[in-house]
Formats: structure tokens, C-alpha cells, sequence
């Protein structure tokens, strides 16, 4: 016979899979002597094996219970049904991955009409235990029986309403009582049956809706959204319960042992006197500081101070713990890592490190990309001019611009659809967790810092302001209203989750800076990465930021901006309006200098760095006005009289432009193609970057230019273009009496090129995988085309698991990378293999380039400290996979 | 020190590569018997050394030809040089490979100012002797000096006008010698010096010429079109020269041993009295049949038909003999295997292996497929009117239709630009060679069966008439005539090579049917063959020509057509218009009835072979009118007053049409994406099907559709798919309670397909690979776009060997292949592969498909027999390989 059932003395840590994450905790909390509630835990397997026997429990489980119950009986010196001194107990999922929030709690098991009245003997306190039986039937009769917790509410409020009282916990006995009369009612009317005064019934009936609850909707909407697998089941914890609504001496609370929000080194929590668990993270009402907690209960503030460094160092983390006091006496009811805000995780790991509890390595592996990406979210522009109408709790940093809407199914669709939205509720729950992934950012008017909104906003890494308690939200109306001011659904607001600020209409925003402890994390990295870093920048602008966030180079600086405005657009139209090589030197030529200049100033900002600078790459019809833009200007000139040799002039373009159409422009006449058909044109820009190089040569410094072909799909093509570049570089060698080194690769974004690469290394001195576009060809997806239509359904009906334009096709795309990676150094082994698509500052992806044995990635200079710490862990995990 | 030269005597056919294929030739005709002039070969090696050195002759050349110039004389007991019975000799080149005209050849070598009396003394006849003379100063100065023919011809054509003569032979003595004296001058006019007395010097001179007019520029142009490697040189052989111009008696011809244009077992030929050689291949004048010679010369054509039938058995394959007949005596200069027309080639070959003469095998390869292609070229259509304005020689058989062309410069440049050209010439000479390349069809006021342009042209299997003396060609004006008829550079003719018949504008064409001997020899390649060979038809019509073909199946029934039809286009724009899948299925099933129709002709055309039906491929734009229809209706109706839901109707689908442009279609919204977004069109497509199947079955039929997925890039997509597919079936055979064998696959069209074949195999019976759309993602090529711009750039600059659509780019898009057939077997070793894409009816490709070991190759019908034909090639050349 399995066995289903561990009592918390009997567990530890290290069975988070069997017991879930809760039940290992208690039991790791039990063994080293932290004041838990005492109870047992039934295992994941129980659940698993639950639904396999289609909702019947294992055999041995009833008995299991029965026994475990027994002790629970004596270890409590209470009775479970029993008249004079009742045991009541919680029943409580917890998975082996945390899913807060997701999943079913009943508490005050035990109760019923006889029990109540041992209670009251018991405590003295009538209205404590009738408060407890109206709870225990409302939540059992929501969990598990699916009765709408708003029918129940609904008769609470009446009776606050006509009691004239503002907290639950004002309500008297006498009123307590119709109440449970009402609920009992209401019970019936739903299910048909009594409630169930058989405490066992009570139990095991909890029992099978705690595991159902792994099957519930907002269960596995959560589970998709964070990757957690279906098959892993919920264990279920029943305990003795510690109440924390037996008087103002009693509460419930959470604790973070440092800040979640900024990770400063200093306790965090918030208290609910009188009350129970639910109502702090439901945040109905607003709860005292901890500050508050030791001016009034000074001995259990520091009995619960001790107990959570204690938890800390034991579990080398930031813990969240939440306990309960009970008549002045303390529980410990659950600890876990707590959630953090990117800011509070970077710092917490970097502090920790420093203070010796966790190694550098620890650290660096603390911090998600996600965290850095979400750490270097927007922030309001200090400059701008902004209307500030209201302030709530600063919930989660980073600020976000977006249209106001009420309803998070409603949100989620308008996210499908393109548009930026703010999702604006008076609080949020699980049932809208779908709404506010897809917001930018999310508005509560009611609950705290520990409310559901905060805590998963902060786990989204989304802004978010909470209890923002001066605006009235009508959903009814779909409007909020502050002041005498109306806004509707729609209207677009601004949100600032590290101020708390909510503001009219759009603000501007800007990009963050890194800061100290990110500075120095990010410093650990490099010291243990083995992939190189780059960033794709075309100006000396985007350089000097890229070098700024730590890139190590320049692997894609796009030459096409240097072929606009308004001087060099004119001189681009003369040279494709060319009817000869010579006509398209000619207008080229004007272009050089001024592209010397560009690239001067490039190569200088990134002194000693190596810039790869890839040639004219997109088609030239992209330099063109369009066919609808050129006939309104020719029929305006006609209008006006305008010389004729103009109107001639924008005839020819606009014959051109017809020419020059493609059905399918990105499989057309582009990338190197162009340098093929036009040698002209690459010679020039071969021209122009060696010029410039040999001009800052001159003037002492150590330029590093990497000619880049894109789009090659045949080693020919290389070759070709080698003897054009080769050219002019000798030709500016000798004319500036200068060595330049440069080197010479190409962009690896055909499939050809990927699978001839043994061919095509030969010729080259470096790879760059170009992966959006080999994304397109590999798997025929047009990016531009299918991200409006079929793409989003693809991956909705689960055909493809993420865009993979947002990370690597591995299984496809990826074996193409790496069968180039592999006949590249085959054809070249001294060759330098990067890539520069934007999965270049994807982490997942930066994790498979690692392992197919990249040299470097090259991203977008915000991107860079995602790819630092990305390429670090990718090397920590290798060779923490090595190891086992 | 190596020995470079070899007398007749001493070689035989194997030393090809050594000799030459002239020189061997020789060797082996003298080692069997056969009356040749003595003589002897320098080897390819020494002209391989000679281009070593720079072009000088490598050491112990010289003395080895004087060497054998002393054994030549003994051997005829004349003497080079000599005054009273010279020796003369002429020089030609001969390479490994046939270039028939490509390189040069000097006849006469031996005569100067002294010796031509030696000449005349021993023959009697100063006219032969000027004669003689003469044209070794014209051949000489031309291809030696590089002195254009023209400046000797005109003098010639002088000399005749004065003499008031048709023919050159007709010219005295005196007047030769006039014209020598006016040769001498102009030889001195261009060289600066004087004609070489010294007859060792114009031995030397010429052997040196023959080297080099292995690399010019013609040769390399006939080499890079015949595929000929540069490096193979040429060998050159120097022969007693025989004469065929020592008067009426004696003559010089070339002799078919069987008809090259019909490849009928009867002696062809032509013979030229009085004349030498080269006056045959040129065309000049019109020689007369081996019938008049038979009745002139009796014993000499009784010889020389022992011989041809000698040849031919020796050789095992139809000889192309060259003849001289000096004063009666018969020499054999050359025999070599004879070029002929594809008609003759499968002729020939059937008719040897029916005669015992060769194997069945042997036979299948003597037959190339671009025979079989060549055959199968257009006709006139018999029912088509047509006005012939002349008729010359059928020369090469086929018609064409295209635009007059003069100049094959020209001609190349038109083709380029897709344009359809006849080249139209006096006569061709290998300076032409590129323009007919490039043309559909040639035509030529004069020479005869067996010159230049008739030789060529068969070759390349082009159309041609020759010797159209009818027509008068203007080559300044551009313009040929005929009667009062003027056709104009840029007018459309159409030209029969069958029949000769020249016509006015454009003739309808028709295909060929597949004649006797075709068809006996592709019964043997089906023997042979281990690939199946199976046609791309989408209709009963096609399906019954494919099976005429001979195809064992249709691999590639495409359904696009059946949603086209003025009654269909409605319900298809009512589908796509559809809001919801119910309103898309109503539209939808309206189409089912007429599919199932469309589908049962079909099936029953193919009763019990294989079908392989792809679902809708196209983007469903394609269906629709563009936006520039739309417009132009939609203002139509409203100026008319039209019925405002009509107009509303056509807004709407404006709007749509808008909406569902694409950038990139070919990487857009087609493929299986439609029955994925849409599975609604799927499902009627899998029903109508299903439903044909079902009622065809009940008929007594045995119809075996096989459902083919297009555009797959996931295995997901398959098995998303497969449950609509199943379901539909399985609905159909409950409903007529009948069995459906069926089978399912998918098109492997784009690169992630063949990466993850594994994968995609487990979850079908069979793959087609679709190559048209494989070579556009895996190339990041657009078809349309690149056949326009870039692509023949590519392949004129050489980065391409060849158009990848055409042929398969077996390194890049091939390699691509083996992977998916690996992978794919890895995963379903049952699994059934083939190819639909165009090159399924490619020779090369084929060669290539077998090679991987595809299982069956799909074509077009008329490439069936092709298909079949290289399908057994490439299954002996296998065998061959293997055993060497």
C-alpha cells in the first residue's frame, strides 16, 4: 500500500515533488523547530492517482487520513467533532510549483451546528465562533460546492449595511447567527442538500475539491501562461487551525524578510488584526505596517523577526511568510521565496552574495533575463509635462501608456488585436490573471502592497498602481471617475508603478539606466559568459548607448540609413534611375563622403572594438516614394504648371518604381544581390568604410571595420564580392600608405547558406546568423504577413508554442544554426560564428546559441544585460548539466 | 622524354584522350583495314604542355614530327618540299570530344612557288595545282594569320565574275594564278611579311595554329555550352592530303550510315565533285545524293558502302563518315558516331538492339533524354491553316514559332528578355553558334543537309530549315523576301524543321504523340527504371494523357480549379467573405456536389492507381478580383444605378481584398494555414473526396485517393489536420457502409518540413516533395521576382551554374532533400516518397532523385516519357558505377 500521507514531522524540504510546495515547507519549517500549526499533508501522487481513477480516491487514502486525523487529535488535545473542545482544521492545495492564489482553501473544517457551540464554550466568544461557521460555509459552499461567493457577500452586506458597520469583524454574534441561517439557505437552494454536519463528510468532500482545483479553469490558464506542466497534481495539507479573527489580539499576516518592490535589507510585512489569511490577500481592507506591530505586540514582533531570519538563512532566499497570532500567540503558517520586483531581485541577489550567503554564481542565476528586461522597463520621461489626477500604492515599477479598459476579456482581445491597454478593476483575482497579461499595466482602486493585483503584477514584471483609492470605477458604466474628472473606456492613460502616479492621456517615456547592484551583477556575468556580446547599432548614437549597456562590439551596424534623407534620398533616386554603371557611379559618388563621415564617427565612438558593418541590404525600391505618393506629386506638378523636365523626371521614377515591383520583395532583389547585379554599389560602401578607417588610422585610432554580406545563399557570391572589396581596400591602403585590418563574413540567413556553409566558410572570416530571416524562409512565414493573421490562431490552437520571431525555432531553425555552426568550422576552423536576428537578446534563444558553441550574439543595445546575464546562466547550467 | 607523336599505325580507338577523337579514329580505321591516308597525331598531351609553356612547343616536339614527316614520305614515296613529287599534308585539330567546325584545319601544307610545279608536273593539271595553292594561302592566311576570309573571297568572287563562272572549279589556271599573286599581296598587307616558302615552316606555323584555336573564342563558347572541360587541349593530326578536287573524278563527301533525320537503316549521304572537304560542311553548294553516285561511280559506291557497313559494326553505332575520292581512288578521312535528331536516335537505337547489334540496356542509353524532349517538341497543328511562303531542307525536326532575327548577337540578347526568336541566316558558321542557342528555331537561305546550320541545329535538337533558296536575305536592310513577300526583322513566322515549310506569322502548335520505336524503348526503360513515375494532372482530360504517357499515378492533383468557374467564383468569394464558420460552411457546401463530380471522373480515369489530391494550396486572393477590378465594377455599377446590395456586395469585397493583400505571399496566408484558420475548407474538400471515393467504390470501381497536406512546416499542422481528414472519412464510410482505403501525406515544401522529417513522418504515409517552392525558401528566391532581375545576371556572372528552377540545385536544395528522406524513413521506414515540383521532370534531377533513393518522381504529363526514360538511365548508371 502507497503511502498518501506525511505528517509535517515526517517531511522535509527536500519532498517539495510529493508533499507540493506548501506541504514540504511546513514539514522543512516543523523540523527546524519553527511554531507551525501542526498537520499532515496528502501527497501529489494521491492527486495524480485521484484523477487517473476518474475523481476516486486511491485505496489506503480514507484510512490514511483516519489515522493521521487520530494523531492530529492527540498531538492537539482537541477532538474533531467534538462538543467541548473541537479540533478544526484548514485543507489547503499546494503543487510543487508555487501557484499562488490559483488554487482552493477551506478553512475551519470541523464546524457545524453542534460544534459551534464547543467553540464558543471553549473561547468564551460567540462571536468569534460564529464567525468562524459562517466562513466555513461560505467557502465550502463556493469551493466546493460552486455556489457564487457574491450570493453570500450579498447577504453579509446587508447585514453590515443594516448594522451600520464597516468590517466583518464589527458584526455581532446575534447577527452572525442569521447569517449562518441565511447561508444554510442559500446552501440548499444550490445544491439541494443540507449543509453537511459530518465533520469526515466536511473533510473529505474539502479534500476532493482541493484536488479538483488542479483542474480548474484559472488553475490551468495560470499554468499555461508560466510553463508549469499538467501532469504534476496538487498535494493537500490539512492543519490545525490558528485563528487569527479570535479578537484584536489575534491577526493574520505576511511577512517579506527584505522589500519585495526596492530589496532594501529590511523586513517587510503587513498585518490584519482580527482576521483571517483570505482577507490580506484578497486586500479588502487596507492592513497595518509591521512598524505598527511592534509598537503593539513588541514580543511577538521580535519572536517573529528572529523566526524569519531564521527562514532566510535556512533557505538562503527571501522569504514570504505568512503566520497567524492567536490570542497573542504565534503561528508560522507558511513560508516560501517571495516574489520581487526585477529591482528587489537584482538587489537581493547581488546583498546576499555580498553578505556570503549565496556565491556570485548563485547570484547570477537568482535574476531572471525577464527581471533585467523588466528592470529596464519605461519610465515616465522626467521632462515631460504630465497631468497627474490620482495617486495609489506604487505596486510594481516601470510605467506604461495604454487605452483604459474595464473587463479583462475585453483586454485580451484588444492585446490580440495590436492595441495597448490598461487594465482598470477595483481589485483583481485570479478569473482576470488572462486580462492582465495582456495589459500594459494594471489600475486597482482597492487592496495593498500584498494584494493579488501587486503580487502578480510584480510576478508579470507589469506596472502596476494599486489602491488608488480616490478614483471610482463604474464598471457598470465602464468609467472611472476622480474628482470631477470622467474617463472612459478607451481613453488613454499613463501609469506609473514606482510613483503610484496615474496620469491623463499619453506621457512620454524613457528608456532606463542601470543601476549599482545591476552594474555589478551584470559585472559577474562577464567574468563567467563565454559568449560574446554585441550590439546591432547604426550611428555613432546608438553605438555610444550599446557601449554604455556593455556591449563588446558592434555585430550589426545596417548601413541603409546612411541612402536617406532628404539631401542623400535625391542622389539614391539618380543612381537607380541609372541606365549604366557609370550613371550609378557617378550619383554614388556624391554619396561617399558623406557616408565616410557616418562611418568615421562609428568607428571612432567604437575605438578598438570590432564594427560589423553589414552592406545595402534592403531593395531599392524601399528608397523609392510609391506609386500612389509619385502620381499625386506628378498630378499636383501638372496642376501647377511646374517645369516639364521635373515632371519628366518623376515620370521616369515612377516607371522605375513600377518596374521594380515584387510579388514577393523578400525573396527578391535584395542583399547581396544587389551587389551583384550593381557592383557599383558595394564598392562604394566598401569605399566609404575604408576611407574612414584609413582617415582615423591617420589620425591614431584603432579602427576594427568587418565588411558583412547580407543574404548570401552561395559561396559564389562571396567570392565575387571579395575581389570588389579586396579591391578598393588595397586601393585606400595605398593611397592613405596605411594598413588596414579588416576582415570580411557574411549574414547566414538562407537556408542554402546554412547548409553549404562548409562552401561558404572557406571564404569568409566570420558568421553572423541573420535568424529573423532565416526564420522566414526556413519555415515560409512572411514575419510582416502572418503575425496579422494566421500566426496568432497558430499558436492559440497550440500549433506552434510561442512567435518564433520572439525565440528560436530550436527544433527547425535551431537544427539549421547549428548544422552551420558545425560545417562552418568544418570549413574554416579559425571562422567567428555570431548571429544578429532579434533572438540575439531573446534569453531562451541566447540559451541554445550557447549550446551549439556561438562566439557571440549581437542585440539591440537595450537588450545587451538581458544577453550578459542570459549568456552567463547558459554557461552556469552547462556545467551544472555536466556535473549531474 | 615523352613521346607527343604517333603515326596511324601506331594508335587504335582507345587512345581518344591521347589522340584525339579524329586521331584515334584514324588509327583505328588504318589498324581495321580501312583505306585512310597515312599520316600521324601529335598528342592533347603536347598540346596540353604547349599552353604549359606559354605556347611554345614543348621539347622533342620537333624532332618527333620530322621524325615521322621522314617516315611519311617513305611511306608515300613523296617528299615534303620537293619540287618534282611534292608531298602535301594537312594539318587539323581533333579533340578527345567532338566539336564539330569549332577548331581549325589547314589543308595543302607543302605547296610554295616551287613545289606547286612539282604538282603540276605529277598530276598533269596547273588548274588543280593553283588551285591547291591557293587555298592553302586563303586557309592559311585566315586561320593561321588571322586574316579575314572576306579580303580572299572577294577576290575570288572577282575573278568568277569576270570569268563569267558559277563555280570555283570552273576557274583556269591562269586566272588561279592571277589570283595567287593578288593572295600573296594581300598575305603581305596583313602580316608584313611574305607568304612562308619554307614548307616546314608552314607545317611548324600551323601546328602551332591548331593548338591555339583550341581557346578561341568560339571553341570556348561551343565547349561552355556542351559542357566540355577546358583543360582537355587538342590533339592534331597531320595526313597525306588526298585530293577532291583533281577534277570530275574525284569528289569529297560524307556518308550517314544510317538517315541522322529519320534514323531509318538506309545509307545517307552526300558527295561533292571536284571540291575538298570543307566545301561540304560550309554549305556552299548543293552536293548531290549517294543515289547519283551509285549510278556515276558504281564500284567506288560499292566500296565505300562495304566500308560504311564495316564501320558501323565495328563502331556498334550509326558512323558519320567523311570521304574523299582522288581520281577514283577512295580515301576515308574520318568516321566518327553520327549526330542526329532524336527521332533517329530512338530509331537507331531500338532498331541495333533489335538487330542483336547492341544490348536493350545499351540501347536505353544511347537515347538521352533531352532526345526524348527534343521529340517530343511541337508540330504543326494539322487542322491549323497556314501560310507557307517557301520551303528548304527539313534539317531538324520540330516547327517553332518565334520573332525574325538577323543577327544571332541579337537573338541571344532578345531571348534573354524572353522574347521567342528565329534566327534567320544566309547560312551559319560557328560564330552563330550562341544566337541559335538562344533561338527557337533557324532557318537558312542555303547549304544542305549536312551543313553547319543543319548539323548544329540537330544537335541542340532546334528546329531548322536549310538551303530555303526561295528566300533572299538582306542582311543590311533586315529583311528577307520572298516573291513579292517582304518579312521584316521582328515579324512572327513559324518554321516546320519536319517537313521545311517556312509560314507567315504564328501557326498553332501541338504536342506529339509517342510513336513506335518510343515506345518499345520506353518499355524497356520501365523494365529498367526503379523510380515510379508518376504525373502532375488535375482533371479526367490530363489524368488520360498522363496514362497515355504512361504514368503510373497521378503525384500531384492540384484543386485549385475546381473552386474557379464563372458558377464557382461566387460561392468561393461567398466563402471567403464569411464572417463565421457556419456562413463559410454554407458556402462551402453549395461546392461539394460539383467537386465530388470533378473528383469521381478523375478517380475513375485513374481506376486503381494511386491519386495523390492536395488540398487548396493558394492564397485565397487568388480567387478573388483585385482591387483595381473592383474599382472600375464598382464605379461602373454605380454610374449605371445598379441594385444597391450588388454594389454593396463588391464593397464589401473590396474590403476584404484589401485586408488579405499580402506583402510576401509566397510566405503568406496559403498552404495548409487556409485549412488550419479555416478547417471548414478542408473538411468540404476531405468530404467530396471521401464522397466520390464512397459512390465510385459502390459502382464497382476501385478508386485509391491519397489526401496530400500542401505547405507543412510543423508536425502539428499534420496532426491537426489529420483528425478533420479522419473524421470526414469516417462519416463517409459509415454513411454508405462502405471500406475507403485511403492514404494521408504532405508536401515537403519548406525547409523546417525536410529539417524535422522525422517528426512529420510519424504521422503520415507519404511525402512529395515540392521542389518549386523548396528552391524559394531554401535559395531565398522568388520565382517571379528573380527570373526578371537577378537571376540571369547570376547565371551570366557564373555564381549560378544553372536556373535552380530548371534544374534541381542539388548542393544546397538537394542536400536539403537527403536529409528529409534520411529523417523521413528514420521515422516511418514504410514511408512513400516522391516529388512534384517541376524537376521531377529533369533528367539531371532525376539522375539525382533515384541517387537518394526517392521512391516515385511526378511530372507534367508530357515529361512522363522523359521522366521514365531518365529514371532508367539513372538506374544503369548506377549499376555501372557500382562495378567499377
Amino acid at each position: 500500500m502507497e503511502k498518501w500521507v506525511y505528517s509535517f514531522k515526517e517531511g522535509s524540504a527536500s519532498m517539495r515533488d510529493l508533499l507540493g510546495g506548501k506541504g514540504s515547507g511546513l514539514a522543512e519549517m516543523t523540523r527546524i523547530g519553527i511554531p507551525v500549526p501542526p498537520g499532515f499533508t496528502i501527497t501529489t501522487r494521491a492527486c495524480i492517482e485521484f484523477f487517473k481513477r476518474g475523481g476516486k480516491f486511491p485505496e489506503g487514502l480514507k484510512e490514511q487520513v483516519l489515522e493521521y486525523m487520530k494523531k492530529l487529535e492527540e498531538e492537539t488535545g482537541k477532538k474533531f467533532g467534538d462538543k467541548e473542545n473541537p479540533l478544526l482544521v484548514s485543507v489547503r492545495s499546494g503543487a510543487p510549483v508555487s501557484m499562488p492564489g490559483m488554487m482552493d482553501t477551506i478553512l475551519n473544517l470541523g464546524l457545524n451546528d453542534e460544534t459551534v457551540e464547543g467553540l464558543i464554550k471553549k473561547t468564551g466568544d460567540p462571536r468569534f465562533a460564529y464567525d468562524c461557521y459562517r466562513r466555513l460555509i461560505q467557502m465550502f459552499g463556493n469551493v466546493v460546492m460552486g455556489i457564487p461567493k457574491e450570493e453570500f457577500e450579498e447577504i453579509l452586506e446587508k447585514y453590515k449595511r443594516l448594522k451600520g458597520v464597516k468590517y466583518d469583524a464589527e458584526l455581532d454574534a446575534e447577527t452572525l447567527k442569521k447569517i449562518i441561517e441565511e447561508y444554510k439557505k442559500v446552501f440548499k437552494k444550490h445544491t439541494g442538500r443540507d449543509f453537511p454536519q459530518d465533520p469526515y463528510e466536511q473533510l473529505f468532500m474539502a479534500i476532493k475539491a482541493v484536488f479538483n482545483s488542479w483542474n480548474n479553469k484559472r488553475a490551468i490558464a495560470y499554468r499555461r501562461i508560466h510553463g508549469i506542466p499538467d501532469d504534476m497534481g496538487t498535494a493537500c495539507n490539512i492543519q490545525m487551525m490558528a485563528f487569527g479573527n479570535m479578537g484584536w489580539d489575534s491577526g493574520t499576516g505576511v511577512l517579506f524578510t527584505r522589500n519585495p518592490s526596492t530589496g532594501e535589507k529590511k523586513m517587510y510585512g503587513e498585518v490584519l488584526l482580527n482576521a483571517q489569511g483570505e482577507d490580506v490577500v484578497a486586500g479588502i481592507r487596507t492592513p497595518m505596517k509591521l512598524e505598527e506591530l511592534r509598537e503593539r505586540f513588541p514580543e511577538i514582533y521580535n519572536q517573529l523577526i528572529k523566526i524569519a531570519e531564521t527562514l532566510e538563512k535556512h533557505y538562503r532566499d527571501m522569504q514570504d511568510i505568512e503566520f497567524t497570532i492567536e490570542n497573542g500567540k504565534l503561528y508560522i503558517l507558511q513560508t516560501r521565496t517571495g516574489k520581487r520586483t526585477p529591482r528587489a531581485a537584482v538587489k537581493i541577489a547581488v546583498d546576499m552574495a555580498r553578505e556570503g550567503i549565496i556565491s556570485k554564481e548563485e547570484a547570477v542565476l537568482r535574476v531572471s533575463p525577464e527581471d533585467i528586461e523588466r528592470l529596464l522597463h519605461k519610465q515616465v520621461d522626467p521632462e515631460a509635462e504630465k497631468n497627474v489626477i490620482a495617486k495609489g500604492l506604487p505596486a510594481s515599477p516601470g510605467a506604461a501608456v495604454g487605452k483604459v479598459v474595464f473587463d479583462p476579456d475585453e483586454a485580451e482581445k484588444l492585446a490580440n488585436e495590436g492595441e495597448k491597454v490598461i487594465l482598470v478593476r477595483p481589485e483583481t483575482s485570479p478569473d482576470d490573471v488572462h486580462g492582465m497579461a495582456a495589459s500594459q499595466g494594471i489600475l486597482t482602486s482597492r487592496g495593498g502592497m500584498t494584494s493579488h493585483a501587486a503580487v502578480v503584477a510584480r510576478g508579470m514584471g507589469k506596472p502596476a498602481v494599486v489602491g488608488c483609492e480616490e478614483i471610482y470605477i463604474d464598471l457598470e458604466e465602464e468609467i472611472f471617475k476622480v474628482k470631477d474628472i470622467v474617463v472612459k473606456k478607451g481613453d488613454i492613460i499613463t501609469i506609473d508603478g514606482t510613483t503610484g502616479e496615474v496620469m491623463l492621456g499619453e506621457v512620454p517615456l524613457i528608456e532606463p539606466k542601470v543601476g549599482e547592484e545591476l552594474s555589478i551583477l551584470l559585472k559577474w556575468c562577464d567574468e563567467i559568459r563565454k559568449l560574446g556580446v554585441m550590439a546591432n547599432a547604426d550611428t555613432a548614437v546608438d553605438a555610444a548607448k550599446a557601449l554604455e549597456f556593455g556591449a563588446e562590439g558592434i555585430g550589426l551596424a545596417r548601413t541603409e540609413h546612411m541612402f536617406l534623407g532628404p539631401e542623400r534620398v535625391k542622389i539614391i533616386q539618380e543612381m537607380v534611375l541609372a541606365e549604366t554603371p557609370e550613371d550609378r557611379k557617378k550619383a554614388l559618388e556624391k554619396l561617399i563622403p558623406m557616408q565616410i563621415n557616418d562611418f568615421m564617427e562609428l568607428l571612432k565612438v567604437m575605438d578598438g572594438k570590432p564594427v560589423q558593418i553589414r552592406l545595402l541590404d534592403p531593395p531599392l525600391h524601399e528608397f523609392l516614394p510609391s506609386v500612389e505618393e509619385l502620381m499625386i506629386e506628378i498630378r499636383k506638378l501638372t496642376e501647377k504648371g511646374a517645369p516639364k523636365e521635373e515632371i519628366e523626371r518623376l515620370r521616369k521614377l515612377l516607371e522605375k518604381v513600377r518596374k521594380i515591383q515584387e510579388r514577393n520583395p523578400m525573396l527578391g532583389f535584395r542583399v547581396c544581390r544587389l551587389g551583384i547585379v550593381y557592383p557599383e554599389i558595394y564598392e562604394a560602401q566598401a569605399r566609404a568604410i575604408f576611407e574612414a578607417t584609413a582617415r582615423l588610422i591617420k589620425e591614431g585610432y584603432n579602427p576594427r571595420p568587418e565588411v558583412m554580406i547580407p543574404g548570401t545563399m552561395h559561396v559564389n557570391e562571396l567570392k565575387f564580392l571579395k575581389r570588389i572589396i579586396d579591391k578598393q581596400a588595397k586601393e585606400v591602403m595605398e593611397k592613405y600608405d596605411v594598413k588596414i585590418e579588416y576582415k570580411y563574413g557574411t549574414m547566414i540567413e538562407m537556408p542554402r547558406a546554412a547548409l553549404t556553409a562548409d562552401e561558404i566558410a572557406t571564404v569568409v572570416d566570420f558568421f553572423s546568423f541573420g535568424t529573423n530571416d532565416l526564420t522566414q524562409t526556413t519555415m515560409g512565414l512572411s514575419r510582416d504577413d502572418a503575425q496579422g493573421t494566421f500566426l496568432p490562431i497558430y499558436i492559440r490552437k497550440g500549433i506552434l508554442k510561442e512567435d518564433p520571431f520572439k525565440t528560436l525555432d530550436v527544433e527547425g531553425v535551431g537544427k539549421l544554426i547549428e548544422m552551420g555552426v558545425k560545417l562552418g568550422r568544418k570549413g574554416n576552423p579559425k571562422l567567428k560564428i555570431g548571429i544578429c536576428g532579434e533572438h540575439g537578446g531573446d534569453p531562451a534563444s541566447i540559451h541554445f546559441l550557447h549550446k551549439v558553441g556561438l562566439d557571440y550574439v549581437s542585440c539591440s543595445p537595450y537588450r545587451v544585460p538581458i544577453a550578459r546575464l542570459a549568456a552567463a546562466q547558459a554557461a552556469l547550467r552547462e556545467k551544472l548539466e555536466k556535473k549531474s
